[in-house]
């Protein structure tokens, strides 16, 4: 489904150049949208790209924005008004605009030049999740820029992807279990991570806990961890540390090393515990993020679970004005 | 003594081209960075730029790091381990390789090409400390590569900040003792911001309150705040709220909104309340966070004199091995 509306996509914007890719977003669909960030880092010698929040990037109004600019947003159901109002800043600024949402007619599909439409994370398949649609979309944009064979690297290991994530699910159950019974009281906990990784560090903590638990967490990168932050540990504090395979993992083990010796609660969620068998080896820490995502949400709901509060509670969102 | 060693440092790269900067540092240095990335943002139509931590940029190895890179690094002292490695790494893949710090010679230094050395923040006026040799740089970098005159207007500016600066930091005295006696006991504080002022709420969580003071503190984008964060705030909860000049106020107004309904404990840093005079209307937002960084450096000061915990106590910092 995503793979053919993407295809199209690419093939429309093929002749055009860019410069810059602008991914826009607000909360998980900003998070969400960060490993493509580091996948331009990583891969792209020419093209460079920002993260924004979609008012941040409305309000900055960057200088650079313009007819070289690809501005791709995502909103879940397409109407979150500060990514739809984005689409329309953006368009007015000559960028070309693609849009992603789970639905199929959308205020943020009809704002944008180009719409794709992903499938629901708990049923999709990785491919056809947001993560896939984002992670297709930014291939096929680095691989037309740059010469660069990508896409269909991304295509064949997105397609393999979903079996390891199903295993991982049924691997970290336990894990799951242990972090939700020793953190149900934590009054805060600490999510560490570097890289692409850090994105799930993020909606962990902005999503899965603070809005979803009304648990505090900090999300701390993991190189920073050492600036600063790691002052706050003491031997009861609840870390979570997110261990994926992108190249920057050194930092998160770094950072085991340094909890290991003064905490006694932490909760590594390693992906050296997963087999990535059939995804190609320099591709596993890209593949990474989406198998930690998953494992996140299995936590998340382990939690609770105990805790006995459903993640779908909410005092403010949707229900009050703001 | 800033201003000529930066105008050195400019007039030798004039004639080079840069396609992007990447800011390059850690913790507290890294926060006094990212201004200088929104102001690429802001007036830069070509230029584009990121900020990294510093073991990230090294492991990450950006595939567009190279000839026609600028790479600024900055560390106080000019030893972090971290920051005068990718000080040699960025060299070696070919980048103009800028260090800051505040002494005359340093291993970063050693590291670099160009070397600014910067005023303590204590004494030196605004244009010789670190936010200034930042700014003086990064508009210098602008003018140059992009026919826009910012330069001068800089100069012009930054030397009429320090009186301001100052008069901020009499001004807040009250403000900073109530935040003091009324958070001292605070189990975790939220600090909101967007835009420039993001980096002061950084450095204001991470730095002022989790390393010297030992007390949570989550630094929360004023625009992400709506996608979940928000959800954890309670009657009670301890709310630090940086109000800048810059174009995204409005992020930060909204927050405030939100807040003054929700929470009874907001502690707001408003800019509104400075006279900015003699600054230029258009560069009011700019100049704003190095008000801020000193009157939240205030606030830390007077917080830490109220619960008699000195802002030099460490455990872990220079004092175990990491």
């Amino acid at each position: 489904m995503v793979l053919n509306n993407v295809k199209q996509v690419l093939k429309s914007i093929e002749e055009r150049d860019f410069k810059h890719i602008y991914f826009v977003a607000c909360g998980g669909s900003l998070a969400l949208m960060t490993p493509s960030k580091y996948l331009v880092d990583l891969y792209a010698k020419k093209l460079t790209a920002d993260a924004f929040n979609s008012n941040e990037f409305i309000y900055l109004n960057p200088a650079a924005l313009g007819k070289d600019s690809a501005v791709i947003l995502c909103s879940q159901e397409g109407k979150t008004p500060e990514t739809v109002a984005a689409a329309k800043f953006a368009k007015e600024k000559g960028a070309t605009v693609i849009t992603l949402s789970m639905v199929d007619y959308s205020e943020l599909g009809n704002e944008g030049e180009f719409a794709v439409k992903y499938g629901y994370y708990e049923t999709a398949d990785a491919i056809d999740t947001s993560y896939g649609a984002m992670y297709l979309l930014t291939a096929g944009i680095i691989e037309a820029q740059e010469n660069c064979p990508l896409f269909n690297k991304m295509v064949t290991n997105l397609t393999k992807i979903t079996p390891i994530i199903n295993k991982a699910k049924e691997d970290f159950v336990d894990k799951a279990l242990d972090f939700a019974e020793s953190c149900k009281n934590s009054k805060v906990l600490y999510t560490l991570a570097s890289g692409s990784d850090f994105s799930q560090a993020y909606v962990f903590s902005n999503c899965y806990m603070m809005e979803m638990q009304w648990i505090n967490a900090i999300a701390i990168h993991a190189g920073e961890f050492f600036h600063g932050p790691f002052e706050i540990l003491e031997k009861d504090s609840s870390v979570v540390l997110l261990m994926g395979k992108d190249n920057t993992r050194f930092l998160e083990e770094r950072a085991l090393k340094f909890c290991s010796k003064y905490v006694e609660k932490i909760f590594v969620i390693d992906m050296n515990e997963v087999d990535f068998k059939d995804i190609d080896e320099d591709f596993v820490g890209v593949m990474a993020p989406l198998v930690i995502n998953n494992v996140c949400r299995l936590y998340s709901k382990t939690i609770a679970k105990v805790r006995n509060h459903s993640l779908d509670i909410r005092r403010y969102m949707h229900i009050v004005e703001y």
